[in-house]
């Protein structure tokens, strides 16, 4: 970008991606452009119910006494344990259904200014099953879209999104797999086993191998992690190589399931997240024979805000 | 039994169900009768390699001393951290197989006397996944045989055991369902929705509707349990039954794919442990339409351990 496009950048928007460990502001232009940013760990999980304005104006008090501009919020904040409850909207919806359904809080210390939040997005399947998901859709929303297309979102609760030709989120579904990965590696009988290896798994044989007992198994998922401990008595996977095992068979397991209960008969699925993790899901989605797209996302939550911002008519006179 | 009887009873072995968390020692008549019992926490997680004797003297110094008799072990005790590593028998296998497979142990401070230990038992199945055991084996060769039949062992890990015509183990799987409740409600996302219940979980309309959630499911396990969460957030569970319906969640799982899997169109499962535990399994069964028999096992082990050493000849000369 050149000075003279630079100079035409007028903050219009202060767009805020607040998850449970941390939190990103954005300064946008009303052009769309990211002007500034920063990020704090004051996230949800850290953060007592009555210290979110606080946070908010640690982080950012100079943009928000300095500009007039109007702020919207997705993510955790939204939820029950966050600053206020920004009710679900039921699937099917878009980033126009959003628009129309944002919670406004009013600031205690300047009430002429308000906060918007996003709504989580809610589903309730045929069998009675529910499910949830709160920053995960602005993500997705804001990837470039291309018609109708399925996603993946790996972390400690993977989701799986489902989008039609109009963007609209259709189906989703959330995996338990980082957080069950962690939880058996530091606290269960498999820990003896899947210590040894440092942090990072990476996509080496021992990982592949998960994936494949995973994808030749019929077997319920409480028995097929019972492989890292019985395998690795019998010298099937060498002691450094468990927990890249174990991380096989969850990741395995929850890519067979995905394919086969809700994308349908897609040959490529968009991936988003931390890049070594979308590696490990590149790999098991290959052994399924799927084509795996890995998105630089960076800046999809800041896209998607700004879009629902304005389909909201918030940007209307702010940035003059 | 009446005093006549009781004057009968020699001791004839010295029988060990030694475990991970506990020990207990029966002194077993030539009648095959336990004539005294003992038990401690010695198990083989509470005791250094190298002080295994010395816990035998401590829990029966005495039997050992006064009496000569021979000594059979079943449990982790023969595991690769217990006293000594006692090779898997690979399944298909009964007890008598068992019988020429003991690997006898001499004792530092008595070297004319030996413990036995009971070698655990293997499985390769054709997909090249490998399961193990060590107890149950004996306890369920321990109970009334009565041919082929199926039984499952609820528990920490699990088993589900396949016996043929003659008594001897087919197949058998586990499942790590009880470590996966405990982990997740203690230290994953859901212990916030599964701590408000008390310890122990009853076959209550919660635990009822998570088996039925599970056995409506086609999804992997991983997801499944994010009921737990979502489920509790539309108040489909009320808070203080999210323990109970997380239970049925993964009880139900492991029900469904045991029965998919390993059990030949059985209609009746003989359940062999904790009595509240296995009312939760013949609750899960019943929702399947397979019927359980919950069985007393408590001297299970003790009968197929004084079968096998009468097999093995170690009972040769004692207790005369």
């Amino acid at each position: 970008m050149n000075q003279a496009t630079q100079a035409l950048q007028v903050p219009a928007l202060i767009a805020l991606d607040w998850g449970s460990t941390s939190v990103r502001a954005m300064l946008v232009s009303s052009e769309g452009v990211v002007v500034s940013r920063r990020a704090s760990s004051m996230g949800v999980a850290h953060v007592p119910k009555s210290g979110f304005e606080a946070a908010l104006l640690e982080l950012c008090g100079d943009w928000v006494s300095d500009l007039d501009l109007p702020m919207l919020a997705s993510g955790m904040i939204g939820s029950r344990q966050g600053w206020r409850e920004a009710p679900y909207l039921a699937a099917p919806c878009g980033p126009a259904e959003c628009a129309t359904h944002l919670t406004a809080i009013r600031l205690a210390s300047a009430p002429e200014k308000a906060i918007h939040l996003v709504p989580g997005v809610s589903l309730t399947r045929a069998d009675g099953t529910r499910d949830v998901m709160r920053g995960e859709e602005v993500q997705v929303w804001g990837c470039p879209a291309a018609g109708a297309s399925s996603f993946v979102l790996p972390g400690t609760h993977s989701k799986w999104v489902e989008l039609d030709e109009q963007g609209r989120i259709v189906a989703f579904r959330t995996y338990m797999t980082g957080e069950l990965f962690s939880v058996l590696r530091a606290h269960s009988t498999l820990r003896w086993q899947a210590s040894e290896t440092a942090s990072a798994v990476r996509a080496d044989g021992d990982f592949e191998l998960g994936v494949k007992r995973a994808l030749a198994s019929s077997s319920c998922l409480s028995s097929l992690i019972f492989q890292a401990r019985a395998g690795a008595l019998f010298g099937d996977v060498p002691a450094h190589g468990v927990a890249a095992f174990l991380s096989g068979l969850l990741i395995g397991a929850e890519v067979a399931s995905a394919l086969h209960e809700g994308t349908p008969n897609r040959s490529v699925v968009k991936v988003i997240g931390d890049l070594a993790l979308c590696q490990l899901y590149e790999t098991a989605l290959r052994l399924c024979s799927v084509a795996a797209q890995v998105l630089d996302a960076s800046d999809a939550t800041t896209r998607c805000l700004f879009r629902i911002a304005g389909a909201a008519g918030l940007l209307q006179g702010a940035g003059r």
